[in-house]
């Protein structure tokens, strides 16, 4: 005993309990196990275990205080039940951040403080694909602005995605049906394999939990078993911190469920997740009340220009009205996809997929990248990941920077009714003219202060510096749709 | 007597009755005249005369039937009272079709029945410049697509229209100030020529009354003198056949009148316009009340995509909104004008003013083009004239010619959230595609019939026949924006 040195884990990382236990039956329904962790300061977390199969449970936590930690389990199987264990949780390890947070009401930050700017992309099917595949799409991704992933659990049947997967959440095939109370190990495990791959990009998860392109009955499991998958998920991912729960893809689609059951749901989780990682559900048509209290931010389909505005707030862009409806951060996770397929959701121009999410980080908000460009192997991006064909992505890699580059957490400002506005007043401004294309542009800057102006071209991707100026200015413009200017104190 | 003919005036035509009367004092004010022409079937009509300075009235009548009409003169001076006359209405002259109506509720038509399908532009001061501009305006309106201009009675004061104008429509200067209660004939002569010289275009003058743009009082000359000005104007102008009377541009700037004002106004043409040309009235921000009974159709103002929609009706475009809501003919009168000056309302790029034309009217509205290219001799053809330097008016003369070929009054058609539609169940469609680039699309046309499908391209102006297709058909395109489909039943 005395050799036996107290294990060490970074803050932020994950400490796994491996117990032996009961095959007989069907444990997955009959046993239960958790385990209370207490750090010295005498907080104490409640954490679900699962089982994962051939007679193996697991606890998985994820420390969030720095400090000695004892857990001691609790279960309705006796040899599961009274086992106790300790570790020391030391620094965070380099590159984690820890998991992602409301920040500044509108925004995000990792638990260490530092800013996070979401710049998503979608990737509905890809842990569904063949290896090769996988491994392609992981490659993509590193070379990629992207640092988020919307993502299934489930598999996916819809257009471009009509094959059967190779393995399911649950025992079963198609043939002979699914039992929704035995979990399939192997596809968890797969599926963590993938979210630790997403983890060591600095790329978060964000996890559909369910949605409604299905053709084996996973979207409409009834209220029992989409509890207890929903507890299973949250056990085994929880200390993952590069986690989001999405309730949905369009979730409005989904007609087995009501919305007390995405209340529910939403609450479960709140309830059963002990670190609180990002919770939002994704909209079809109608939107959620995202002003809920168990919402962390609105997650929106927006198939139109994020410009647009009328009725009771006359020139109130999109995100605006959504920022001051909900009081949240706003991601818009579907806005339309850079491609050329059929779908009126999959044909943008290249150019009006950068557009949208300028005309969404100009007024605030954050939105998501998706491609859909037709292609005979039928392998698109958006379902089935490999490589990107467009032209957005290293234009949104171009908006990053921009934004990396500006001060934290920039915040709408009114400029006029025809342009968008982030910036911190007195200090910094991007304005972005949308299609729009002025020759010139005449500004009022504070007198005090003098400020360099910058002329941003969004799609050539150029920052040409006008000069310094202060006060009243005109500045000469090219003339062209997508520019911005980027005014800074000096 | 016996040697005098009675003279024949066409349908629509203009009879004029030219009295003498007295000089003395302000005949504007004191003198009151009017004429009732009664038809050979009994039908009467009161008609306003008005004062042409020099001791000269005039009251203008156009004959709304054929056959044999009378007039006697009414007047608080004696030698104008009781004045008698008569002519014969006979068959329309050629290229006279009648003053335009509302038909089929959301379209127009001439009085003689031709469909009358609007493409405006917009001149709002364009009587105002030199003779040279004006020939070159009447010259290039000439060989455009344009059937109506919306053009101001008033002076402007705004930019790229500082100069002071050679004429005023009252006695008065900008140093000695206005009698509002003295009209200068010679600039309604003026205005007149204009009016007469755009009639024989067939462009409709569609007069705006009232506009905040003002530096010499006109926009704020008090009640009294703003219906004395709708009188006289009513009575020199209504007999003008391509007269529509638009109460204001951009009326909710005007903040010396009140909405009660407008009803008044509104009201009041009504009333003293015998032959109820159409009526409309021009937003800023805030819609007029369009259902209300006095307007004939919506003026709207709309700076943005015409493709919105959101709230409560997913899926509805912006034309179709206004449709239901007001139940009348709607012309999106400013959506934004081609060009490259510094307000965003004036810098559209020449494929955005294609587009959003081909949207309002692929939603079953129209839409006014305007132009405001910067020159430095500040020559901008949206408040000046002269000539036309974009790119779009030759594609809306593409546009115009595809609905002129079409079935009379499109209407809107449901066929995908993604696209719009206007055509004739089963026998005609036009599809828009907007900013969206498919490279194919699936359709289902009706299984009885055949239907010739033809791509066009709404920038490039070309039109290629795909083939005949009945059913499912899956159509090729070349996965570009600003795309259609036009489905003719053969």
């Amino acid at each position: 005993m005395m050799n036996n040195k107290i294990p060490e884990i970074g803050l932020w990382e994950m400490f796994e309990v491996t117990l032996e236990g009961p095959k007989r039956g069907n444990p997955f329904l009959e046993v239960e196990l958790k385990a209370i962790f207490t750090h010295e300061s005498g907080e104490t977390l409640e954490i679900e275990g699962f089982y994962n199969d051939n007679g193996i449970y697991k606890i998985r936590f994820m420390p969030v205080k720095k400090g000695h930690w004892r857990y001691v389990t609790e279960s309705n199987v006796e040899e599961l039940d009274g086992q106790k264990g300790e570790f020391i949780c030391v620094d965070l390890s380099p590159g984690n951040h820890g998991p992602v947070r409301v920040h500044n009401k509108y925004h995000f930050a990792y638990a260490d403080g530092t800013p996070y700017i979401p710049f998503g992309t979608t990737l509905y099917a890809w842990i569904y694909q063949s290896p090769t595949l996988i491994k392609q799409t992981l490659d993509t991704l590193r070379k990629s602005p992207f640092n988020k992933v919307r993502m299934c659990i489930f598999p996916k049947y819809y257009a471009y995605n009509r094959e059967e997967p190779v393995m399911y959440p649950f025992k079963g095939s198609i043939s002979e049906g699914f039992d929704f109370t035995w979990f399939n190990v192997s596809f968890f495990e797969h599926l963590e394999r993938q979210i630790e791959n997403l983890m060591k990009m600095g790329i978060e998860a964000d996890l559909i939990l369910f949605h409604p392109y299905d053709r084996w009955g996973f979207s409409n499991m009834g209220f029992e078993n989409d509890i207890r998958y929903l507890r299973y998920v949250v056990a085994r991912l929880s200390a993952y911190r590069n986690v989001w729960w999405s309730l949905a893809n369009e979730y409005d689609f989904l007609e087995s469920k009501t919305l007390e059951d995405w209340d529910r749901y939403f609450q479960l989780i709140q309830e059963k997740d002990p670190y609180n990682h990002l919770r939002s559900i994704h909209c079809g048509i109608t939107f959620y009340d995202y002003s809920k209290p168990w919402v962390t931010h609105a997650s929106i389909q927006w198939q139109g220009s994020l410009r647009s505005w009328g009725g009771d707030n006359w020139g109130e862009k999109k995100v605006l009205e959504w920022r001051r409806r909900y009081g949240k951060p706003i991601i818009v996770d579907e806005c339309g996809y850079e491609g050329d397929i059929e779908f009126g959701w999959g044909n943008l121009t290249s150019q009006e997929m950068v557009n949208r999410i300028w005309e969404g980080v100009t007024t605030g908000g954050y939105v998501t990248h998706g491609e859909t460009y037709y292609r005979e192997d039928e392998v698109l991006w958006w379902s089935k990941g490999g490589r990107l064909h467009g032209q957005s992505p290293e234009r949104i890699a171009f908006l990053k920077k921009i934004i990396e580059e500006a001060p934290d957490y920039l915040e709408p400002i009114h400029v006029d009714w025809d342009v968008s506005c982030i910036g911190k007043e007195k200090d910094y401004y991007l304005i972005y003219f949308d299609v729009n294309r002025p020759r010139f542009r005449k500004l009022t800057l504070p007198e005090e202060g003098s400020y360099r102006i910058e002329v941003i071209d969004a799609w050539n991707m150029t920052v040409d510096v006008v000069g310094t100026f202060r006060g009243e200015c005109k500045i000469e413009l090219p003339g062209r749709s997508y520019m911005a200017l980027r005014i800074t104190r000096v």
